[in-house]
């Protein structure tokens, strides 16, 4: 199993997008986001208040990355015709007038674009490429988000690969599970175990494509006893005890892309309450996993969950949608939600875990990962999910 | 030492802001930036591709959250007049329709933003606030940077104590490095055993404010032997010879606020090559120290560093601006840069990490956190700087 695409992935996918760029009447286009940059060439840098921008037109490949990225494309084997660098970020000329100058070099009357101009969470400031080049543009952020939803079958591959390294992880993270532990030394020991097991088996082919320091994360971020009720919880260092209810989660990067794992775990034997919410969330998530498949709108399926939930008079216990898309980010479109009006296509990637939440008593949620087919899905991440092999012997 | 502010200084913080509001006949404030929020509420949440809007006005704090988080808020201990939820994204009503009601309900002729609704990078699409409210709107973001630039004390002593966790941190991994150890491995030793110490000392009172399964982070990043000439590079699971150059760091979380601690290590006895670059980069660092004090401007910081590889003739060995803002974010405004016009203010938090890079050969780098004083800074990070206590004895 290789740990990364191979590049011929990437080349298939770069023919696929001209045929959609093609299709728009673009000569070309011009990518901001550090996601679909990634998608498209494999290139993994730590995004930061430093633009990275990417032009794709029919003769060339060009980069603007700043100085400090230079080398680094090199040392990751990525090939690309052009790598422009700008000293650094805000610098004496802005790094987007290195932009404008990778564009103006050609002579193209309309190019696609993913954002018009780079943001970032780290400060970043800057003119918007609309405002520096007179070149039309067209803001296909959409179109893009429907291209890379649906992924290539290498692809789909690495996340299968992912949710080998999930199972594992929760393999170890129920071992080291047991009254009286931190869940935040819970968490590491089995992270350390499950990442230990990774390298050995990748060797010198690793790579991490993201800054954490453990490649396989597993562990219960907050989630347990009472606070597994707030689905986004964040760590709190609580002490599992008998009667809990556990809620974790792993998907670690295999290449840049990941699966989603979770499991809800009772420590101890559960209680008939515990039971009951058990079986209603396997029972939501069943009726999720019935109604994926290839040419339905993606808000039948989270409908058709969210009746279940009415129908057993638990919508108070309602949290959140069905699910979402996912693949080099940990939550991307399409959702599964009754706002969606997207169609779910044969190979997009999604999460499927409705969730019971009980304020101030319980959550209940697994998450799996499914790939669409014609006639329903195929689940991609495995662990048991019935209570019996989620209950943590004390 | 608390683990995080006092609700005191939150409010004392919206009395500040409520200063830089009334100059600019803003009635209220609205932000979309999960940092600003943090910044201003203390409320921690996963950002996603659900917004979260925030609304500020004379008489009242209100958010717009999705459902999922509506609980967290009071599990926080985080007081707000208003919570309004939306059921999840992108909705049967989009969240932004929530957010449009939030602000209509008051009678406001002129508020300010730090941004014209939301973006998420997890592929979130909705409408600009313009397109959905009449109130006029003025983005105010530069301002908002430059006021959250400027800590508060008990914001430094957060950092002061995230300084101490990092120079344990180093301390672990020093001794977990050895020849013949995968950097990630010794990576994930140390960060078990800080983390370990942290959640021991802080007890119940720790509280995670993101996702990270350590509560500590340290470790190489990949900069192991030629590959730490890459300045960002990523991990590789390379094993560590006697001979290598070796840049790690660590900046772990304290309530949300981070230092930056990183220093170069020689594995054995370091050769008279290592050892001339070692000191040069101690010079430049030096240089950026004995520069900053308040009411200069910084690129002139980042002027006099570079003067310093120029004076030298090292200019090739150049790869990134001598340093940037933190805070609640790894990296945020000002940057110490020679485009950066900002003026340098009492209680800035700064990094100062001047590089020195030999391709395919090391990179040399330490870097430390300091806070802008009247007559010059003080550092916050502590961990000896000199090449003999930076050499790993084999």
């Amino acid at each position: 199993m290789r740990f990364k695409l191979d590049k011929k992935v990437y080349e298939r996918k770069k023919e696929k997008l001209w045929k959609l760029l093609r299709k728009k009447d673009l000569e070309a286009i011009c990518l901001f986001s550090p996601t679909f940059i990634y998608n498209l060439t494999g290139f993994p840098f730590i995004p930061t208040e430093r633009p990275v921008a990417y032009l794709l037109t029919e003769n060339k490949e060009s980069v603007v990355i700043p100085r400090l990225e230079k080398e680094h494309v090199g040392y990751r084997d990525v090939e690309l015709d052009e790598v422009i660098t700008y000293p650094d970020y805000p610098g004496e000329k802005h790094p987007m007038k290195f932009v404008e100058e990778m564009i103006m070099e050609h002579d193209l009357e309309k190019i696609g674009v993913d954002h018009d101009g780079y943001g970032s969470g780290y400060g970043y400031f800057g003119p918007t490429l609309s405002e520096l080049i007179d070149t039309e543009i067209e803001n296909v952020r959409l179109d893009l988000e429907k291209f890379f939803a649906v992924k290539e079958k290498e692809e789909i591959e690495l996340i299968e690969e992912s949710a080998k390294w999930a199972n594992l992880a929760l393999n170890h993270l129920m071992e080291e599970t047991e009254p009286g532990i931190s869940e935040i030394e819970a968490s590491m020991r089995a992270s350390t175990k499950a990442s230990k097991a990774m390298i050995k088996t990748y060797g010198t082919e690793f790579e991490q494509t993201g800054m954490g320091a453990f490649p396989v994360s597993t562990g219960y971020r907050g989630q347990v006893g009472k606070e597994s009720s707030l689905p986004h919880a964040l760590a709190l260092n609580k002490t599992i005890k008998e009667g809990d209810v556990l809620i974790n989660g792993s998907g670690p990067s295999v290449g840049g892309y990941s699966s989603e794992l979770e499991r809800t775990w009772v420590v101890g034997e559960p209680t008939e309450k515990q039971e009951k919410y058990f079986e209603l969330m396997i029972q939501a998530q069943d009726i999720a996993f019935d109604e994926i498949e290839a040419g339905k709108v993606f808000s039948e399926v989270d409908e058709a969950v969210r009746d279940f939930y009415e129908k057993k008079g638990i919508e108070e216990t309602w949290r959140h949608h069905t699910g979402h898309g996912l693949g080099t980010r940990i939550h991307e479109p399409p959702y599964i939600d009754i706002g969606e009006d997207w169609l779910l296509k044969e190979n997009m990637v999604l999460s499927v875990e409705p969730g019971i939440y009980l304020k101030d008593y319980a959550g209940f949620r697994h998450s799996d990962t499914v790939v669409v087919k014609k006639n329903g899905c195929k689940l991609l991440t495995y662990f048991p999910r019935d209570l019996e092999n989620n209950t943590i012997e004390v």
